[in-house]
């Protein structure tokens, strides 16, 4: 393997720790007086020949990357197509590696970043360009195949966990005389790990959240009513933890409900809303309901130990594969033992990770389909083990840092994506 | 005074350190070797003498109280009325008081508990039963009158000014290609204290929030959706904080847009959803919406330190009044100076704070009506420092308790409310 530059790319919806593997890529290869660039706003700025120039920034700078949420250098919704539909996207994406002499390439994606990363390999070897690329394994919705767990899911799951068992103690606290049902909508368009994670709340039997809606599980309405009105009677109270992805028996959306406003324009909104909005109507009980959306998987200050730990593994891994003449592989997390929790970083080769998706197994969902059995619990607990806050300033936030992102001179024309 | 019990009591919504002033009550009563009862579910358990003996808890568990969020012994939304009007109320608090021998009557809450406590004095001086009544402060919406700020208030401001910034850092990574805007939904209905408390994210000029729409200044739709385009021409995406009590120019809350489902129901949701649904049909830009609900006010796993420092403090010195046989005040909290913060307990008259409201001053409004100005950012900024995170377990969970809540053998007849 010649000598030459690393490029790091962000891909996909970023997570509460992707930063933390950019931390460990650029301190890794740094050891290696390696010089890493990274691609502005991920697979867009390469195309683009639009580099950031990492050497520029400070020790110090990349020790407050490790704990800094979203994607430090952009990340991006763009997916490069087969070979033959945008063979000219792969080819001047090998023209920028060359153009700089970049001879390895980290692409810290999910599922579809795997498949880019095989293509750009495969054309690599075709144009007789040497390239080391390798994936960086990241997502929120846990749904990688082959690693036993995706770095940024342990984090969200902490923070929905959290969230579940405080908002839960406020309504407890209120039911009295005021709301009776809550609801939490969290992510998961196709796979149920987040919403499984707010089970992790769950200590004792009827403590919350006493329903959980699964994508997994198609929606039955008068059962899931039924629950909800028997929860009430029962312990006074009920929280609702409701996937963005839950279905209709008929296979749409919940979100797809057809809410309009006055003006007859289809609402924003979701499967939180209709759930909220079905409580309230059906069964005359008051209902809050919450969104957080990108508070969830933004939530530094509630990262996990475990989480951050395994961020940083895969980051400071894929440099060593790369650098050690590794193709078309992804550093992935293998699980030792539940307990205590012990795990390794194993290498997987790409075909076997990419265009796959990892569901929730059926042993992981109870029989009624409204809560998580001890199996899922003993899977997902060592995920959330941990804390690893960052730094707070004297005014009271986290101390999260801005990059310098200086450009790299461009060296070949403009390119039109 | 005679000696004699003590009765707690929580009223209307919790916050994330109540309970830390629920323990310093009992805590501080325990050194005076005072006993000490709470209301179960507030007024309403003192109505219907359904009382819980905290004596039964370890002293373990109330240190467990300091940090956990909501109300250990149930707050409620139960307003009594004039004297005249529920006069029956008033003597039969006095009956259950005088049937247990409680001598002190501290009520933890807001103007309307402020207004309560008063009119229960004033029957029990009628009644000639000797009772020091003290209210301990209390609210998220900080809307309370004499005091510098609220115990409570100072949480959901870091909170919520941690959250915009975690969400913007990811936002900004992923503009070039996804969402443009980024709308948050925070509490307060008619004061703009939390709205106001998002602006503390913005460290420099275009960091996020870049729009703050305050209860307090009517809304203008063509001007507030030109700011957004500007905002998002300039930097490339837009973080948009909106108050549940926006209004139109004509009085109407925003939230009441009139939304209907398909099947003509009236939409749940409010200020968040309306502002997303606006931007994205008026500006055609990717929108995505959060609204923390109930997580902005129970996140005690992201508590102030100020805050915390406040709920004990005010919770201790209103044990020591009532037991220096006060009537009818309350403590709270003094600011010495902005820089370095300093405050101190002091003692006012509930008269002076009973059914006022403070409102967000005019000066603490940029001219434009979207930001907060310096003067606002020196009062707010102390309010959010410092962290005091609870203790974790080994589940990666917040170690939060739950309290036996045993109770109290009733003596007097049922009491329907």
């Amino acid at each position: 393997m010649a000598s030459g530059k690393l490029l790091y790319a962000q891909s996909g919806g970023v997570t509460a720790v992707i930063n933390t593997s950019a931390a460990a890529v650029i301190d890794t290869a740094r050891r290696h007086k390696v010089k890493v660039y990274a691609a502005r706003n991920g697979i867009i700025g390469a195309l683009r020949e639009d580099l950031i120039d990492t050497s520029r920034e400070s020790a110090s700078a990349i020790r407050a990357l490790a704990h800094t949420p979203g994607g430090a250098f952009g990340s991006c919704r763009f997916k490069l197509k087969s070979l033959d539909a945008d063979r000219a996207h792969y080819e001047r994406l090998i023209d920028v590696l060359r153009a700089h002499d970049i001879r390895y390439l980290l692409y810290n994606g999910g599922n579809d970043s795997a498949d880019t990363s095989l293509k750009i390999a495969q054309v690599s070897r075709e144009l007789g360009y040497e390239l080391a690329c390798i994936g960086v394994p990241k997502t929120v919705d846990n749904d990688l195949a082959v690693t036993d767990c995706c770095p940024g899911f342990g984090s969200v799951a902490k923070y929905t966990a959290v969230s579940v068992l405080e908002a839960s103690l406020d309504v407890a606290s209120m039911a009295q005389s005021s709301t009776k049902v809550f609801v939490m909508e969290v992510m998961g368009r196709h796979a149920g790990w987040i919403a499984a994670a707010a089970g992790l709340a769950q200590r004792h039997p009827d403590d919350a959240p006493h329903v959980i809606l699964f994508p997994e599980r198609p929606f039955d309405q008068a059962d899931f009513l039924a629950r909800v009105k028997a929860t009430v009677a029962r312990v006074g109270w009920c929280t609702v933890v409701v996937s963005e992805g839950v279905k209709h028996p008929d296979g749409r959306f919940l979100a797809e409900a057809g809410s309009r406003d006055s003006f007859g324009h289809a609402q924003l909104g979701g499967a939180g809303a209709t759930i909220a909005e079905m409580v309230k109507r059906e069964l005359k009980l008051k209902v809050h309901w919450a969104l957080p959306d990108y508070l969830q998987r933004s939530a530094r200050h509630i990262a996990s130990k475990t989480d951050h730990e395994h961020a940083w593994a895969v980051g400071a891994r894929a440099v060593e594969l790369a650098l050690d003449g590794h193709v078309g592989r992804m550093p992935v997390i293998k699980r030792l033992s539940d307990a205590p929790y012990r795990w390794k970083i194993e290498v997987a080769d790409l075909t076997k990770v990419a265009n796959r998706e990892k569901m929730l197994p059926k042993s992981y969902l109870t029989r009624d389909g409204y809560g998580i059995t001890a199996a899922c619990r003993r899977y997902l607990e060592p995920l959330i083990r941990g804390e690893a806050p960052p730094p707070f300033a004297g005014d009271g936030l986290p101390t999260y840092v801005t990059l310098k992102n200086a450009a790299v001179a461009r060296k070949l024309p403009d390119y039109a994506i």
